[in-house]
């Protein structure tokens, strides 16, 4: 027996060398996608997180569902509110968080304090790309601006799922939303159970092996026991902080192109010499956009 | 901002630890079941992955689902087929994988070789409690005899599905289907694209975390590049071989049962001072049947 030939799963960031292919794959369709069908993202809307081990985790905020908790954590971000700051909870098959914790470290001006519950926001004025496969979640799922999204059309209303690799926000009990100072990513099958529950502010476009490969913490909720087992993090920044040339870059497959119809069809049915038995549909966060560095 | 409250999400291990509460929860629903509701596992069907650094991964095997390959297993780990073997390949938001990977290690005389393509079986003969959810793999899930299971009444089949710390059976291309020695756990968001595709023979019970946990390989569908990397494992055995005092016990909720009834109607509906909106569904992947240790 030698190497399983499972074939490589979907993940936040899909490689992009060309194979040779007799099937289309996901792979091979992004392989073949123009370079008009991607969508750079602001640097404004990219935050990097710089581990004191030298990892970096790149999560892309989503203003367009929490534009005031995105709002703070740019601002904490700018601040520098995150350096000295570290993942202090990492719970199997659920989430790593990281922030100041217990600290009581002072606040910018222009955080707010108390932000809005926002667990979903209005259906209308997006344009919705359809995912065509039953949630358990839902009343309806897709994607929109480069976003997976669950929508309820009868409500009016749309969220951000959690899936792996999604960034929320921390916070205590309701009415509490959480100002941003405190943020968790999924790091094991999607908690769709948060959705609506807690501000989704974004997801790791890069890096999350990093989080997700910690060690589990033991107390309860999967916080570490001791501080000298925390994860300390160098600093927080916006890559609009840094200088043009110094910017890591990303682009999204666009919902609306043709690529992203036939990556779609693909993960529903995959059929090769491998997958013998295409599925006919795809669970959401099973089929989440595809993100790739930008040359 | 203090400690985030979220809730401990699904796990394959439930702590039974009663907490005083006000609403029903998941982990109060388990304390308050009855030891008559639970199902010792047999020890035949526990194996037990003891790796060289100490830690313990223990698989549910599931001969209802995979005879054959289950009798495969059993038979390797019996004649000590996994000493000195390795968890070699993993790849984040997939699948760890372990087995003697490149060796020829000559096989015990009752190990099929070409076992049949044990993807599905047979619904006719399982008791199923339907879920009650949507799915987008199958037209019905559910649980039977303590296995998650999506299944077809028209076709008449049924598989065990790929969820979180679900085992399968590594093979080459179709049609071999893998007999036994090499194996993985899924580590991320639950791969059910591969149901159907691949025999499914167990899920973890205890230890997911150690296998989730380890780094990510490098190499191409993450396979660690250098030998020096691998995860050595000290020894596979069953339960059973060991002596009657040295067995790790295990026992899973009866989905019969009314407090799984119960369970599975709170995990649809969470609804406490932090759930402030219950979901009304689940994801099968995010109700798997709780396990324990048994006394």
């Amino acid at each position: 027996m030698r190497h399983l030939l499972l074939v490589a799963a979907a993940t936040a960031l899909v490689a992009a060398a060309p194979p040779p292919v007799k099937y289309a794959t996901p792979p091979s369709v992004i392989a073949e996608s123009r370079p008009g069908e991607w969508q750079a993202i602001p640097a404004d809307d990219l935050m990097l997180i710089d581990l004191k081990n030298g990892q970096r985790i790149v999560v892309q905020l989503a203003p367009l569902f929490a534009p005031v908790h995105v709002a703070n954590i740019r601002a904490l971000a700018r601040s520098g509110y995150w350096q000295g700051a570290a993942i202090y909870r990492v719970q199997d098959n659920y989430v790593a968080q990281w922030g100041n914790n217990d600290s009581d470290k002072p606040l910018p001006a222009s955080v707010v304090k108390k932000p809005p519950a926002e667990y979903h926001r209005a259906l209308r004025g997006l344009r919705i790309t359809p995912l065509g496969s039953s949630d358990s979640y839902a009343p309806a799922v897709g994607y929109t601006a480069g976003w997976p999204v669950a929508y309820d059309a009868k409500a009016g209303t749309a969220n951000l799922p959690h899936c792996y690799a999604s960034v929320g926000v921390g916070r205590d009990l309701s009415p509490d939303t959480g100002m941003g100072g405190e943020l968790y990513a999924a790091i094991g099958h999607g908690p769709r159970s948060l959705d609506r529950v807690i501000a989704v502010v974004g997801r790791v476009v890069s890096g999350i092996e990093h989080m997700a490969s910690l060690p589990r913490g033991t107390e309860a909720l999967g916080f570490y026991k001791e501080r000298t087992s925390d994860v300390p993090i160098a600093n927080v920044r916006l890559a609009s902080m840094l200088p043009e040339a110094e910017r890591p870059r990303f682009e999204y497959l666009k919902d609306k192109s043709a690529s992203f119809a036939r990556w779609l069809r693909v993960k529903k049915n995959r059929q090769d010499e491998f997958y013998i038995r295409p599925a006919g549909g795809v669970d959401l966060c099973n089929a989440l956009v595809p993100v790739r560095p930008a040359k």
